[in-house]
């Protein structure tokens, strides 16, 4: 790889987000670099998260790249992008051993990733016909959220009669909130829905969304739910397993 | 009990606050519901500081209750009160095992709390007749403590000449604050007096009075201090017992 | 001592902003009343830092004192300094076995500080010829420096084609980072220099720096490195010793 390889963005804190809340769950995980773009598709070791994010080549400056696929240490690459100061630009070059992070402002920094082999068991979502979805301002499901981490770690979600309630249950006492149909929060259904989910997961998938934009989750009975929102114009996409106990 | 009983709050800061003054000594205690309004009154476990706590009808939207004495776990009742967004209303409900505590604002979320048995040994303050009194800004005297803390886990105060002097002690140094009247702090005394606190407990006692409010301290020499200030417009009240060594 | 004893200080952020810096490192320590003002020299106990910090008696409202040399905790003092509220005077008196500083604003809180007895061995910095200078934004050195605390506990200051590079090494990555000559940065050398110091404690000397303020380094290949800079009116410096390894 040498001189043709130049990717610049000017709006850093997309993909710092996206590689934030990332690798809240994925240590380490596959990019691939294609004529469209970037993309990123991972499960969480535990196998409960799988994500799938796509940055547009529009997004970016330059995007000048052969198509490749390399793996990094996600966690390291969050810090590196959460040094970017506001007007700074990002240069991502890649060469056979490490990807080159260059963030270009007052002065030029220029980090350096060792790149390494991830192993890439595709996995197989199977596509699921939801029963529920649910589109909803994040500030409102995070703080939701927060009430139900009072009393426990995980979450029923419940759609009927046109509103979403989430419940959380311990020894301390209980919560159920109802969000019923308003501008912030409007839900669709074909069935009653009921289904269980990690909070502690939940919490991080929907942590760097954009407060006052949506969020939107599709449901079905004690089945993965799917969380998407976008990073900019960036689509991200989580299936969230549930819980089964 | 029934639907004859609701409570609603429109300031639920008020609530939260006193809860949560009450909550870091005291982790389950006792509520009075009656015709006035709510009361609460309890000692810590150690003993050591006892308070009182009212909250007169006026200050609820609607206060419709029969008379009644529950108990509940106070540091979850601080966690759920804390939740509470700016603009939300609390409703309070009780049934014969439970306290409902419902937040409505954008979205409504209904917690429940398990009522338990606590054990209410009337304790018998008796009645002081104090030899001073000081009206103090609740701010100065947070940054006394402050000050105070730097040098040990105890406080003597001090009244002499119209003047409140708070000294502490350890073995990397010492502090002397005196504060004269002025339009923040007036003293009045009978005598002089000089007694010894425990420098945590008066901390927590005045962590939750309006920094720019007053506080009423008044003392004894070698006897239990009364501290007493107004939340909104519920007045609480504390008694701290004075350290023998 | 005596009545004679008075130094009376407005602006206390300076005095507290060079005890934080030095207390960093350097745990107890000797002060110099002289008539020409305060003066302040020692060593970190590791004799990797040396640092030599000045008050003139001009920065003082009053200040009248015999020439006198005592030893006090220094990080006792970084905490009574910090207690200081922004209209506060300092008040700082000597007794044969106690330093005073006394806090005068709403309420006149005073401190005293047992004097100790500090060894003080005369440190004979040798005159370096520094082979290059840089004058560089406080906040862009911190910005910089921080980056490299990413990968590893020690920088390389490389100074090169009138630029100064910062470099970082660990098993997770490289950072280099390039300040070239522009408003913010101004680069001196007579030869190119690499040298390699401590992160941590460069961090620690820079930390107290104004950020908007330049910060000047002076280096020489594997030679201890100069950074001065000043508090208010008042200049402080630091050799810091270079990392043989």
């Amino acid at each position: 790889m040498g001189e043709w390889m130049t990717i610049e963005l000017k709006n850093v804190d997309q993909l710092r987000k996206a590689i934030e809340a990332i690798s809240s769950f994925i240590s380490e995980g596959n990019f691939r670099f294609s004529e469209n773009g970037i993309s990123f598709k991972a499960i969480d070791p535990s196998q409960i998260v799988y994500v799938i994010f796509d940055m547009d080549k529009k997004v970016f400056e330059k995007y000048s790249i052969e198509p490749t696929f390399v793996g990094v240490d996600l966690v390291e690459m969050s810090k590196i992008l959460s040094r970017a100061l506001p007007n700074d630009k990002l240069v991502l070059d890649l060469t056979d051993s490490e990807m080159l992070l260059r963030l270009e402002g007052s002065i030029r920094r220029s980090f350096s990733l060792p790149l390494i082999d991830v192993s890439d068991d595709e996995v197989n979502i199977p596509k699921t016909s939801f029963d529920a979805s649910i589109d909803i301002k994040s500030k409102i499901l995070r703080e939701a959220l927060k009430d139900a981490s009072l009393f426990g770690s995980s979450v029923v979600l419940r759609v009927k009669d046109n509103q979403l309630i989430i419940e959380a249950r311990g020894s301390s006492g209980t919560l159920k909130s109802v969000a019923k149909q308003t501008k912030y929060v409007s839900v669709e259904s074909k069935s009653e829905v009921v289904s269980k989910y990690s909070l502690n997961f939940l919490q991080s998938i929907v942590r760097e969304a954009d407060p006052d934009k949506k969020i939107l989750l599709e449901l079905k009975s004690d089945a993965p739910m799917k969380v998407s929102y976008k990073i900019g114009a960036s689509p991200i996409e989580f299936h969230l397993a549930h819980m089964i106990l």
